[in-house]
């Protein structure tokens, strides 16, 4: 890995993009995800690099519908597994869900790949998905594949960095989706039941917080957050963020700036 | 190279995605170009995937004043090689500009593969960046190599899809730099006497044909087409017309919606 100083102004967007490429040369991460990471980035950038107020919002909504969750799954893809394999598990933990890994360019030595990193953080972890044997409804044989005791009776998924055919897919099929996505315009942003508009970097570890926090509401408490969350509205607070922050870069004007905040 | 099919919503948006892939298969595109990519992916979203308006202006700037160069070079790297090798041998002819391999990550390996390339289109076509023997003030080694009859003694260059670092190191020497940037904040955005915040897809062929209308031009229009082109007006339209369409995109709403325009 390139070893950055930890004074460079964008010390975390180097750090992760490394770990983005360190999670392609060990197998996990599709060449296709590193250009994902890129689009990421950029929209990361423009959000500030920072959790917002509607993806906080989102969270708890999701938290919510997930600690209601008969059933809920977290898929894991090559980028999540390069990004958050630590945070995954926690995760998973806290909201007593199971673990999927679940792949757009499914290969074994992909899933083989991403199981062993994430068994690095707990050698006991129960993962699905390595032998999936259902398919998603609609979708070409290798990326409809799914675990039939994971994704496929799920109630509730949780499919973070998805591509958008697939969410739809998953909705299609019923199921109530949660991703997590830093494109709100995406086909997954917009196809979603509920979108956190954030780094997974951020939101994992967030969202465990808050899992463990809301592990004691009532259902009906948890029931209210879910019901009075609106994930349209969510979607346009979200450009309307990015939006604000472009029209005070215009205004300014950004030509021979040296930095911009 | 993966099959998409035609009637994908994104047709062209994966095809290109699978290019640069391709182009790293071929030992041009560093794993970072991947990732770099991605960003302009992200942007190219934000701007709708069309040439803009001030797109097309700074390009006729861009051409003016190329057309008015004593000494014309375009820079090629693993990014662009990958994406328009046939567009930037075009674009060169039509500009009577010389053509100079430049790479931030600079192997040996990496400009064979890329001139290799470039050949394919036209096996006579003047390479320069070859054996560079100079070197740009103030960067490091490696990235600091140019050729002496190449960008070293250049007026005017283009380098599209370039580093921050770079293209300031560039100014700074007294060239006047064009760039081709999808995002507008980059330091390379910021930093370039003109900048065109479009695809290279799109901007390269318009741009050739610009070129060859142009070529007929006198002097004094187009002496005069560069004086009243100003790049942080520009700059400033480019975010205007993100932050447009992210108004027109917050206010309609975009959640459950097919298609965006």
């Amino acid at each position: 890995m390139v070893k950055i100083p930890k004074s460079h102004p964008r010390y975390w967007s180097l750090y992760y993009r490394e770990k983005v490429i360190e999670g392609m040369e060990k197998g996990m991460t599709a060449k296709a995800g590193l250009i994902a990471h890129g689009r990421g980035e950029a929209f990361d950038y423009l959000i500030g690099e920072k959790t917002i107020e509607p993806a906080e919002r989102a969270m708890r909504a999701a938290v919510a519908k997930l600690l209601l969750a008969k059933h809920s799954v977290i898929s894991v893809n090559g980028n999540v597994a390069a990004l958050v394999p630590k945070e995954t598990i926690e995760l998973a933990k806290a909201l007593n869900a199971k673990l999927e890994i679940n792949l757009f360019y499914r290969t074994e030595e992909r899933v083989k790949a991403i199981a062993k990193e994430l068994r690095k953080y707990d050698p006991e972890i129960e993962l699905l998905g390595i032998n999936p044997t259902k398919r998603i409804p609609g979708l070409e044989h290798e990326r409809g594949k799914v675990d039939e005791n994971g994704i496929w009776k799920a109630d509730v998924v949780l499919v973070p960095l998805e591509d958008g055919d697939r969410t739809e897919a998953l909705v299609k099929m019923g199921k109530f989706v949660v991703t997590i996505d830093l494109n709100p315009l995406s086909r997954s942003a917009r196809m979603a039941d509920i979108t956190v508009v954030d780094n997974i970097v951020r939101a994992y570890p967030r969202m465990t917080e808050l899992a463990r926090e809301m592990r004691d509401y009532s259902r009906g408490e948890l029931m209210e957050i879910v019901k009075s969350y609106d994930n349209g509205e969510t979607l346009s607070d979200v450009l309307r963020h990015i939006r604000g922050r472009l029209t005070r870069l215009a205004g300014e004007g950004v030509w021979r700036r040296k930095s911009l905040d």
